[in-house]
């Protein structure tokens, strides 16, 4: 999508040397923009673990070329196959949430398991991280022409301004490239449908206020910042048409865990009849859970995220610290909302409901 | 309540001059405590309305005192009665959603109709100002009493720490002493009860981070500060025992009027069949009003309290940008929990349902 008028993607090489992996460096966003250059497994991880990049199909992405560095490594100081297999458990390790880590990973593993030559290794290594990326910006993008259908439809009944409320970043900052839930949006405002985007601040982190507002900024999309508690009363009062979300795990049966809050958006849809849809690349799916409450690992992060808050002042990227110094914080980092909370699914292969037999539908192969 | 072991109430007449109020400037809180003097009405509604002071059962005080002052200057300054009347208008009109300004304004004039005499006028009316503080306090010690009970039954039950979240400060800063929702903790608290507060960070101004913390830390009760985001999570998984939130009007019917985000927490505690209690002294409820989701005013606040947060940097208190600078933010700052949500009202004459039978039950005379 577009930064300062210049399409970019989250991750891509080095146009003059593929063994550096160049990314945003979304910890700065909004006030300033920074490309970090990745040349190591070690950095990579760090990367996904300090969310110098986040977002459930990036940090697939950067695991992906992750693996790619670990073969390369393991290229040039003659490290056995173990290597790259105890790189891939580093990579897993980062994030426990999100289920992109873990899939990117094995996909990466499957492809090498039958080339045993090193330099092929990094051959075959590249061209799937290729794959991953190339593939998350595609699947975003289909998603975003299902999306798009939602999204007109209300256009056309409303004959009005589309109001959709968003939850978090699942923007292209998120993905590859044009996100999950924001690529209905950014395919519904390239049609001329009019809308206006309600962008969840998403304490603590804030990826709503800082990214997904600056990332609807630089592509032209009317938003409004509201701070996480605003939603259920925009929604009591018909201020909000349609909520889209992202999702960083789907059971298979449909339970969504996604950025801390969402559960609460998704309640107070349900209470006021307002279409909640959560917008998924397949990739997000965890085929092997049934329950998304009692078995999705739910992250816990530092409790100095919600104790200190970083902002600009006087033109400086400065901390401030919001509580009394003494205070207990604590910081869950996703929630699971169930499916019975949820109207629909926008993948790849179209909409359907959230629940087995839902998904099935657009994945038989899965049966 | 207790601020660095000393007692202290939200506001008080100056010991050496009565014609001088004093009130605690609750913006630098928890980093600095500022006591500012109040000397006439226009300072009083300044206060008010930038919030210097706030809270249901406060801003009643403060409106009482602010009366006071406009009979003060009405005798130094030789004014008619109308004087006083605008005054009355001017507090009424500083924040649209909380009920207690009308009704302290209302109070004090309905007790000056009789007095003519303007040095008389002053009496009275600091009578009625000194009455309102000290019930405003006795009601909600009384609220603590009935509200102790409730979590007796609980720890007796649980036989373990007892969670309770809040959200916002209906604590003893938002009124003259022992708060609202507070008062039941403080209670419970000195009577040996073990328990446990979550406290909502509340955003946009941070009333739970910031004084809700800095209450309970001065009073030595135990708390974990969570983003507005992580109740409905808690509540999934059994963390939260009860909810306790104050009440800035409370329709005859149960309806609640409380700070932006509350009713997410009721939808989550329904959901998850946590009790969800509202603490209020009566004068929040508002008699002359039926259904509180149509007919309560809900106050809009600039958005740059949305953009912007304060902290501590270095030992200075600064404001640093959260978005992209030209972003648009909305402000709303209340929403109204319908009666549906409410397991029960905690006032100063007891514990009653949220519904217009049970307040009549403890206000018969109101039939």
């Amino acid at each position: 999508m577009l930064v300062q008028g210049q399409r970019y993607r989250t991750i891509w090489e080095h146009p003059e040397d593929a063994q550096i992996i160049q990314i945003i460096d979304q910890r700065p966003l909004p006030h300033q923009f920074v490309i970090e250059e990745v040349r190591s497994v070690n950095q990579m991880a760090k990367a996904i673990k300090e969310m110098h990049l986040r977002g459930a199909g990036l940090i697939g992405a950067a695991a992906g070329y992750g693996m790619y560095l670990a073969t390369l490594e393991a290229l040039r100081n003659d490290h056995t196959q173990d290597y790259v297999l105890a790189c891939g458990e580093q990579l897993k390790a980062t994030r426990p949430t999100a289920v992109n880590l873990e899939w990117a990973v094995n996909r990466q593993l499957a492809a090498l398991r039958e080339v045993a030559e090193a330099k092929e290794r990094v051959v075959v290594s590249l061209k799937v991280a290729r794959e991953i990326a190339n593939e998350d910006a595609s699947y975003c993008q289909k998603i975003g022409e299902y999306g798009l259908d939602l999204i007109t439809n209300i256009a056309d009944k409303k004959q009005d301004t589309v109001n959709i409320l968003t939850h978090c970043n699942a923007g292209w900052l998120a993905f590859v490239d044009f996100g999950s839930a924001t690529a209905p949006i950014y395919s519904a405002h390239q049609n001329g449908i009019k809308l206006h985007v309600w962008v969840d601040e998403t304490r603590p982190r804030n990826q709503g206020a800082r990214l997904t507002a600056w990332e609807l900024h630089e592509n032209n999309v009317p938003y409004t910042v509201i701070s996480d508690n605003v939603g259920g009363h925009l929604m009591q009062h018909g201020l909000v048409d349609m909520v889209i979300v992202g999702s960083d795990r789907t059971t298979h049966t449909g339970d969504v865990a996604n950025k801390i809050g969402t559960y609460l958006k998704a309640l107070a849809a349900h209470d006021n009849q307002v279409p909640f849809y959560v917008a998924l690349p397949s990739s997000t799916i965890d085929w092997s859970i049934d329950n998304g409450i009692i078995d999705i690992p739910i992250e816990q992060r530092e409790g100095e995220e919600v104790k200190y808050i970083q902002g600009l002042s006087n033109g400086v990227l400065t901390k401030v610290l919001l509580t009394p110094e003494g205070s207990n914080a604590a910081n869950y980092a996703f929630d699971v909302t169930p499916a019975r909370l949820i109207t629909g699914l926008i993948t790849e292969r179209g909409v359907c409901p959230a629940s087995r037999e839902g998904i099935l539908t657009l994945f038989p192969e899965r049966k």
